[in-house]
C-alpha cells in the first residue's frame, strides 16, 4: 500500500461525466488526471510531466492551447498514451458508446484498469465479455463496472460477493428501468388510484426528461435486456447476446417502424393515444386480481431462463410499493432462503451513476496501490 | 496483483466460525491457513514450512498431535505467530470477544489485516476505534468489518461508498436487530392480524432460538445501539460509546435486576405476561392512527442525534412488511433525495454473517497481493 502514483484518463463530458468530474475533484487518493476526452477534443498533460488536468476546473483548462488536442483521439492512441504513464494507469469510459467499448481489450492488454457506467460492451455478443476479461487477466488489469446496472446501487459487487463466497443464487427479479418505474408507478400505484391514460403518462414522463428523447428506446425493453445479460452473465449463464432470450416490448407494433427522426417521434407521441384501451385492459385485469402490473426483469438461474416483461404483483410486495423512478433488485439464493437480500433506490441520474463509478476507480486505486 | 502467497489466522469455530471455514475451503485464491484457535486448543502449522491446515477438516486436523497445543494462546503470541509468517497476514476474529478486539492494534501494528464480524471492538469506546484505524495505518494493515452490522447484507461498504465519493448523509434508520425484527412482525403485522400476546412471541422466539439465551440480552437494545455507534462513527459523527445515547429497553423495570443465571431466565420469563398489557396497549395505540410499532435504530447526522426504541410506521411502509426476522436499513443522502437507497434481508444467521466475513476476507486479499 505505498502510495504509487497512478494516472487517469477520462472520456465522455456528458451528463455522468460531468457529475464525475465533479466528484473526481473532491475524491481522497484521487488519481491524476492526465487525459481528458470528448468527441469534439482531447486534453492532455504533456508528457514527460505529466502535470494533472484540474478535474473541477477542465473547462477552462480545455481553452489552454498547451494541453489540448483538436477532435477525438482514437481509442488505440488513448491506450498508447496511457500506457506510457510512468505508472499504472486507469480509463475511466463515462460514454454509452459500443465502439469505445470494443476496445477495452486493447486497454487491459496494455495493463489499463477500466471503470465505466456504459452497459454495451458488458452486454453485447458473449464473446466480446470473454475478451475483455481475459484481456484483463493477461494484462493484470482491473474492470469494475457497477454502474452498469441500477447506476450507484450496490447490485453487481454484492452479486459478485454472493458468487465468490459459494452461495447459489436462484432466482434475480427486480425493475430495472428508472424510466419504466416512474411509468407504472404513475399509471397503477399501489396505494390510492389513478386515472390517467398510458399515452398521458408516456407525455409526462417525456416532458420531464425521464425517458430517451425518442421514448420508444425505453419501452423497447433493450435497456433492461442489457441489465438482465450482464446480471445473468455474472450470475454464471453464458447469454450470448441480450436478443436471445423473449423481451416483451411496449411499442405498439403499428408504430414500431415510425423513423426515430424528429418528425418520427412526433407521430409516435400523437398516435400512441389509439392503443391506450390495450394498457388499460391489462391494468384492469391485474387490478380484477387485487394486484398492479410491473415491467421487471428476472432470472431463473437454475432453468437458465431470463426474462423481460410485464408482470402482475400483490399490492403489498416490495416490487409494487416502489415510488418514483427507483429501481428494486432482488437476490434469491440458498443462503438467504425464503426472503431475498433486497437492493432498492434510485437507479438513474447522473449524480447517482458517477457514484457508482468514484466509488468503483476508488477500489481500483486500493488494489494497485 | 502477482500471487505473493497470504497468511491467515482464525479465532473461534462457534456458528459463525465454522460456516466461515466451510466457506474459505471453497474459496478461490484463499489465504493459507495457518493458525486455527478456540479456547481449548490451537492449530499451528510448524514452522518453517508453513503448511497449511486443511479448512474443511479442521476438526481431523486438530487430533493431530504435530499441530496442536492445549489451551487457548494469548493474542500478542498468536500476533507474533502471524507476523513472522513469509508474508502478509491476515486475523479472521469469528469471535463475539471484546477482550480479542481490544489486542486488534496489537495485530495491525505489526501489519496484520483485521476482518471481523465481532462488533465489540467497534462499538466500545471511541479511543480504541481510533487506536484501531491509527494502528491500521501504522502498520500499513486493512480492517473490514462488514459483518459487525446486518450480517453479510452490503451496509458498511455502501455508507462507506457514499461518505468517500462526497455523498451527504442526513438520516440513517432501520431495523437493525434480527430478533426484534421476528418478534414486532409476529406481534403486529402490517397486514392480517395477530392476538398473540408479547411474552407468548418472545417464548416462541427463545424456543426457535431466534433470542440470545437469556432474551434480555436482546431486549434491552444494546445490540441495536452498538450497530448504531458503528454506523454513526462511519458517517462522521464522534460518539463516544453506545451509552451514550437513549436506549428504550424493552425489559420492564422490575425484571431488570433478575440475575442472569439459568433460574434468573426463568424466573424472567414466567413474569414477563404481568407486563402484556403495555406492549399491547402500545400496539393498539399504533392500530388506532393505522400504523404498526417497531423496534428501529436511527440516527440524524445533521443533528447529531441517535436514537434506539419503539417507534410507529405506516402500514404500507417498507419498515412495516418486513418480513420473518429481516433487517431493513434505509440511507437518505442528499444525492438519492427524497426515495432513500434500501437494503434488507436476513440480518443474522451463520451462514450469511460468514459470507460477509469471507467476501471481506476476499477484498483483502485482493488488496494485498
Amino acid at each position: 500500500m505505498a502510495a504509487n502514483p497512478i494516472y487517469l484518463g477520462v472520456i465522455g463530458v456528458g451528463g455522468v461525466g460531468t457529475a464525475f468530474l465533479s466528484q473526481l475533484a473532491r475524491l481522497p487518493n484521487a488519481p491524476k488526471l492526465i487525459l481528458l476526452a470528448r468527441s469534439s477534443q482531447t486534453l492532455l498533460a504533456p508528457t514527460p510531466a505529466y502535470s494533472a488536468i484540474p478535474a473541477a476546473d477542465w473547462a477552462t483548462a480545455s481553452a489552454a492551447p498547451s494541453l489540448t488536442k483538436a477532435g477525438a483521439l482514437p481509442a488505440d492512441e488513448i491506450a498508447t498514451y496511457l500506457a506510457g504513464a510512468p505508472g499504472r494507469a486507469i480509463l475511466v469510459d463515462n460514454t454509452s458508446d459500443i465502439n469505445l467499448a470494443r476496445q477495452y481489450p486493447t486497454f487491459l492488454k496494455k495493463g489499463i484498469s477500466v471503470v465505466t457506467p456504459n452497459k454495451k460492451g458488458f452486454s453485447d455478443d458473449i464473446s466480446l465479455w470473454k475478451d475483455i476479461f481475459s484481456s484483463a487477466a493477461q494484462g493484470k488489469a482491473l474492470v469494475y463496472h457497477e454502474s452498469t446496472v441500477g447506476a450507484g446501487l450496490p447490485v453487481l459487487s454484492t452479486l459478485k460477493d454472493l458468487v465468490a463466497t459459494g452461495d447459489e443464487v436462484t432466482r434475480i427479479e427486480g425493475v430495472f428501468s428508472g424510466t419504466l418505474s416512474f411509468l407504472f408507478n404513475t399509471f397503477a400505484p399501489a396505494s390510492g388510484s389513478s386515472n390517467a391514460q398510458w399515452s398521458a403518462v408516456v407525455a409526462q414522463a417525456k416532458e420531464l426528461g425521464y425517458t430517451e428523447p425518442d421514448p420508444r428506446d425505453d419501452l423497447n425493453g433493450m435497456d433492461v435486456a442489457r441489465k438482465l445479460t450482464i446480471l445473468a452473465r455474472l450470475a454464471g449463464l453464458e447469454v450470448t447476446s441480450p436478443d436471445s432470450f423473449p423481451i416483451e416490448s411496449l411499442i405498439p407494433t403499428e408504430l414500431a417502424s415510425l423513423p426515430s427522426s424528429a418528425d418520427g417521434i412526433s407521430q409516435f407521441m400523437t398516435r400512441l393515444p389509439e392503443f391506450d384501451s390495450q394498457m388499460s385492459n391489462i391494468k384492469d385485469t391485474a387490478e380484477k386480481q387485487g394486484k398492479v402490473v410491473r415491467y421487471v426483469g428476472s432470472i431463473d438461474v437454475g432453468a437458465k431462463n431470463v426474462t423481460v416483461g410485464l408482470q402482475y404483483f400483490d399490492k403489498d410486495s416490495a416490487i409494487a410499493g416502489l415510488k418514483g423512478s427507483d429501481n428494486i433488485i432482488s437476490f434469491y439464493t440458498k443462503r438467504y432462503g425464503a426472503n431475498p437480500l433486497i437492493v432498492q433506490g434510485a437507479g438513474a441520474g447522473g449524480d447517482v451513476t458517477a457514484m457508482g463509478v468514484s466509488a468503483d476507480l476508488l477500489k481500483v486505486v486500493e488494489r494497485l496501490q
